[in-house]
């Protein structure tokens, strides 16, 4: 079976082909199983209910020697103690070099599984079948992958790029809202950095993304997946400042994760409320004007992903975005928009600016 | 102050000078604390008595944002367990993406200490000053990292190449003697299947390496480490089968570690005793004569290294072997001798041989 679109990620060690249709979950389990002789599919409870069953019996007409790991679900488990867990797994099954991980999951699943794969026997081979709209569009492609310590997101880790990704935007029908919305977010953000056709693009088919039309999310994901294919392409390990424009609403985005609670903030919600403080940031520093903030504020809105600064604890807050892996001797940097579709780096931000900006952002104003 | 000798290990991400001389200590702190603005030294308890104050006041008349994190000296502290501990005082003492961790120590430290560089926010910069004659010839040099399982030695791991490796022979003059003899043994394993001019100069120079001549040492570590990085060149991440051949003795060597416990036998001693293994099982196949038996033998012993392998519990030796990293579908890979300084990697040899072989080795006969 030929899905409707692909592309490929280039990076150092290679190329990683992603494939995207709707409605075909079998057809990417039989194509792992007819090149795959051996692998461990790592999921969660929740994906094991709804697909892992169909995914596996697809899998093993092809393949006989694979292996089903469950994790508990949510960013709990993104953690070094269910990480020894798999290992110990993985050696009772027999998983050697040879062997390959699937991730089939949202973004806890495939960070998990990838940093697994990057270093079990020192690296094995790895897909990502990301079943969330948040993993089709982001975290599946890249090669990112990581766990978090207690008291910080993602600062272990590796880069590891998958051999394939398989995406499937009909798996985004089954989402529960919050994770739906969770990746819509996401998708806002390529428009506002990167693409200001996507941004007007997104702005005209609300109405389809709210209803999860999936022939609407193959087109969405595809240019998600290209802008963010370009972007890695030109900066693989995060080392040029390239990548880290995708960053944007993610230093104040981890800072409230970590502060509230992992969990408590989805991912995306995280993120959106971040990138209106950043575009609110940006507006106090000239760099956009009030349309944008709207604009951003209004897609965000329609596509019913919370905006709203949590009214408390900015100190704390503050103080965690001192230690994200993007800080520079304790500054944080900030992606800024200038003007629609066009994101920047940028350092040395005045602390007064940046509470201001929560403040605005906590209030309730536009 | 220049290094009396000096080689460059090639890899896909660039180069890794290494350094070599002998009373050199301060000079490569000094060295370090040019090029490092910030970083972790990472060592164990009984390298920290010895060298750390020196160590770490000509680093810090260079560079004042440096943090010494000590771990507990043996193979047990090769852990994830360990891992985590340190990512913690990582992260309290701001070790951020543009930092450095230097690794200053044996074997242990550099896997342990390696491990954590390439997987602290997905990989930061590493320096490898390894403190034990094993270190120096072997683990510091190729880019391997790793931490055991409780039941499986160095399963999880990542490449991740030193950005320099510097080396003190003069050090090897406080090591314990089974910490020297152990380094020994991987020495002789280098003439065994890579060098015979090696092997028959490490013949003609017993007596002034059982007395640690630090320039003869000199000479010796700078050979092994020349061999080791042409090896590492044609084959960084051990997939064609040309890096295994370094594993001479380690199927053997990592079987007996797994089931005596790690610690028991130092790394080399299982090696050598695992090279006497390998010896005999090529001598059975018709791969070399006795003369190559007895002149490893022979060599080992006048360095005072164990050579007989300890006659009890093969049963489950070989039941580890299955499960080694480098088994494929659960068949022991070997490297064999086919002659002085030629080794090849061998796959299929029948359960009998093996058994044979350790028989033969067990019972103090040549």
């Amino acid at each position: 079976m030929q899905p409707q679109s692909k592309l490929v990620v280039e990076h150092s060690a290679g190329e990683c082909p992603i494939y995207i249709d709707s409605g075909w979950l079998p057809g990417i389990a039989d194509a792992i199983g007819r090149s795959t002789p051996r692998c461990a599919v790592i999921t969660d409870a929740n994906v094991e209910k709804l697909y892992a069953a169909e995914f596996f019996q697809s899998l093993n007409q092809q393949s006989s020697q694979c292996v089903l790991l469950t994790i508990a679900p949510g960013e709990s488990s993104k953690s070094l103690d269910t990480a020894i867990d798999l290992y110990q797994q993985l050696l009772s099954a027999g998983i050697d070099r040879q062997s390959t991980i699937v991730a089939l999951g949202g973004g806890v699943v495939g960070d998990l599984a990838g940093f697994v794969a990057a270093t079990w026997q020192r690296g094995i081979r790895l897909i990502q079948v990301p079943t969330s709209l948040l993993a089709q569009v982001d975290s599946s492609v890249g090669g990112k992958t990581g766990v978090n310590l207690p008291s910080a997101k993602n600062v272990v880790g590796a880069f590891w790029q998958p051999q394939e990704v398989y995406i499937d935007t009909k798996l985004a029908g089954t989402l529960p809202d919050v994770e739906y919305t969770s990746g819509l977010a996401e998708v806002v953000k390529y428009g506002a950095i990167l693409d200001d056709h996507l941004f007007a693009s997104l702005e005209s088919r609300v109405e389809q993304l709210n209803r999860r039309d999936p022939q609407v999310l193959v087109d969405i994901v595809l240019r998600c997946c290209q802008l963010k294919a370009s972007v890695v392409k030109r900066d693989e390990r995060e080392t040029t400042g390239q990548r880290a424009i995708l960053n944007y609403g993610h230093t104040f985005g981890h800072a409230i994760e970590s502060v509230f609670g992992y969990g408590k903030y989805p991912h995306g919600h995280a993120v959106s409320i971040g990138m209106m403080a950043a575009a609110r940031l940006a507006q106090a520093m000239g760099r956009v004007d009030e349309d944008f903030v709207e604009r951003q504020c209004n897609l965000l809105t329609a596509l019913q992903i919370p905006t709203r600064f949590p009214a408390e604890r900015h100190a704390e807050v503050i103080e965690v975005m001192k230690h994200d892996k993007k800080a520079i001797d304790g500054h944080p940097r900030f992606v800024l928009p200038r003007g629609m579709g066009h994101g920047e780096l940028v350092e040395g931000v005045s602390p007064d600016k940046i509470a201001d900006a929560m403040q605005r952002s906590a209030g309730g104003s536009k």
